[in-house]
């Protein structure tokens, strides 16, 4: 048996995955109605005035101005009405002096015309309208490029896309967008006895747990889950599997196999083919965490035991993912709640202590580190620093919450 | 001109819509690698143990605890090593009395034995094993069922599907789980003057924005846009638009055409096909917005201004389509700022007032009802409730993110 010798602090762990871990920025032009949450990977430009016409800002009349001058309550001024523009139409009209035209909200304004009177400040008298109040000119016209000017900037390179940005692709007439890809990231399943749920147990076999919770947890950090095959516990089929894995995606995630018994295989392999950037971390669970380079591509090595494994994909997969995928850092939703039960640490590791939330008390739930129960059981995680050997019942704790 | 005779207070509202939409309660059965965010329909129960049988805690001898008692330091065990379990393997060996079995981590324990002594408390010897420790039955063994009972009931009916309880899904075998379909919300764009994103644009029209804002949010709360084809605005064709919708469709929304000009015809549609429950909310935007039953299906009618209809699909698409979909509300994100600007609001409306906050000050965005480009540049927005008409500059304010 190989010992740990030197356990690096989790926070110069993170420091080296998220500086060596590069941005991927491969880019796919996609609709825009698949574009919530993927991020924008170059700048967009207007090639068009938003409104693209000067446009009726109320329901009204279209005018000269200058004949509207010196209307009042007593003293209409009398227009000829010479047509009428609904919302969407186009119509060849100019509009002359002493002429208007009826326009309703949105409409185009005629030619000529450069003001709108409200239907409420007027009168329709046979062929004429009575206009009993002047207006300026402008008045109730949004202007051609009011909102947006040809040219302008209106999404920035690496915004994310929300409903609101992807509104305003569709203003400028643009229905597809250039977005980065999603990271595509290999998780490779480690373990001879690992079988695939679905699949009949043999004796001595357990159901794979870790590569559904990673998938789940890219998914949702906008990578691209790669699922490979399981390597078996040898030198010649975990390389294979590496090899593989690292021609077919960004970033590959081991899970399992990164023990210091004498059957674990993956660190030599992962040696001769690359540099380890760090293997142990000063952490619990997580304390086999190992990260590579080969190919400059990162490679992290994450526990077998199902609740280690999570909690240890949410500490560095996510944040290495996130940056590739050019996201900002996943925010954690935290509540403050008493603890409710006392619980110990070690000094010098830091613990992610996994919790559940009953009744504003967290309770622990973690059984055995291999729990799988727990997993479902689990709201989210306190954090008990190095310096730190217990937590009292009762003591007020931050709660990391997973959802 | 139909002028709205009774506002009524957004939380009426919302009441009426939340209490008047139904969940939907149609399921389908989905790979657990696509399971992540969406909604169990049916508690699980395990039909297995987990782990399924005993096996070794750490790497060591799989012993009859008997054999080590007495066992010391300076007086050992003598075991018989009889054959060797690595993990996932199965072996038909009976351990008997003065016998051992060398087992890794996680390996099946043989039959016979009781205990496991790790590896650190014993000594090959030959064909034997020095045994240092005494052991109790069950030391070191991780028996079936420990962490998952065959009959237990791993996931609740609703239970929202999270990395974690997919995982406990994978543990107990299954690779497939019955889930709620996402509700179909029909999204049916009125207005003579809309144009598709990406065709060419005629003088008059403008293109489409809502139904691109709407998809989004749809999408991002458990739903599944169905974009319908434009509806011109006559009384027949909003007709077959809205029957069509409904057909298709779980939830019908629509933009635009609420305003109680003469040329809207949806309200008179909607009221000749079912019940409009409300039209007209004292908020601000959103004075339009109105909501009915047809056929039993939830209708809503939201502004045709683009930051109108964003902000209110926020304030009432959001929490009915949640609803429907069997998911907990959406939790706002919310951080507390400084007003930079003094604001006026009018009394008696409730003010959702779109923000960007730079600097941590939170500033107007919005220039114009129609203005796009707020979209791009706000963060969220602040509510102003119905009982104030003033926010003063530097006033401390909570900022609602839409991300």
């Amino acid at each position: 048996m190989r010992p740990f010798t030197n356990l690096i602090t989790y926070d110069k762990a993170l420091k080296i995955v998220i500086s060596k871990t590069p941005s991927i920025n491969d880019t796919e032009t996609i609709p825009i109605t698949a574009a919530n949450g993927r991020v924008c990977a170059e700048s967009v430009v207007s090639n068009m005035n938003v409104p693209p016409f000067d446009r009726a800002a109320e329901d009204g009349y279209a005018v000269r101005a200058e004949d509207t001058f010196g209307a009042g309550t007593y003293s209409p001024v009398k227009l000829k009405l010479v047509g009428k523009i609904n919302t969407g139409e186009w119509k060849n009209i100019v509009i002359k002096e002493g002429e208007c035209v009826q326009v309703a909200t949105g409409a185009i304004i005629p030619n000529g015309a450069n003001a709108v009177v409200r239907v409420e400040d007027t009168e329709m008298d046979g062929e004429y309208v009575n206009v009993y109040r002047p207006v300026h000119p402008g008045f109730d016209i949004a202007p051609a490029g009011e909102d947006i000017q040809k040219g302008d900037t209106v999404i920035e390179q690496g915004a994310l896309l929300t409903p609101a940005r992807i509104g305003v692709l569709a203003a400028i007439g643009l229905s597809e967008v250039n977005v980065y890809k999603k990271p595509r990231i290999a998780i490779v399943p480690t373990g001879d006895e690992l079988t695939e749920p679905g699949k009949p147990l043999k004796l001595g076999k357990i159901y794979d747990v870790n590569t559904y919770t990673i998938a789940a947890v890219v998914m949702e950090n906008g990578g691209e889950p790669v699922i490979m095959p399981y390597a078996r516990d040898d030198v010649d089929a975990v390389k294979n599997s590496l090899l593989e894995a690292l021609s077919s995606a960004d970033m590959v995630v081991f899970s399992g196999g990164s023990s210091v018994g004498d059957r674990d295989v993956l660190i030599d392999v992962v040696s001769s083919l690359g540099t380890i950037e760090f293997h142990g971390v000063a952490i619990k669970p997580g304390k086999p965490t190992w990260f590579a380079l080969v190919d400059g591509k990162p490679v992290l090595g994450l526990p077998g035991f199902p609740t280690s494994c999570l909690s240890d994909a949410y500490l560095f997969l996510v944040p290495a993912l996130r940056k590739m995928a050019h996201l900002p850092p996943r925010e954690w939703k935290t509540v403050r709640v008493k603890m409710g039960r006392r619980i110990t640490s070690t000094l010098g590791r830091r613990q992610f202590f996994t919790v559940r939330i009953e009744n504003d008390v967290a309770q622990p739930v973690y059984k055995t580190s291999g729990a799988i129960t727990s997993l479902a059981r689990a709201d989210g995680f306190i954090i008990i620093p190095e310096n730190v050997d217990l937590v009292e019942k009762g003591e007020e704790v931050t709660v990391y919450m997973w959802r």
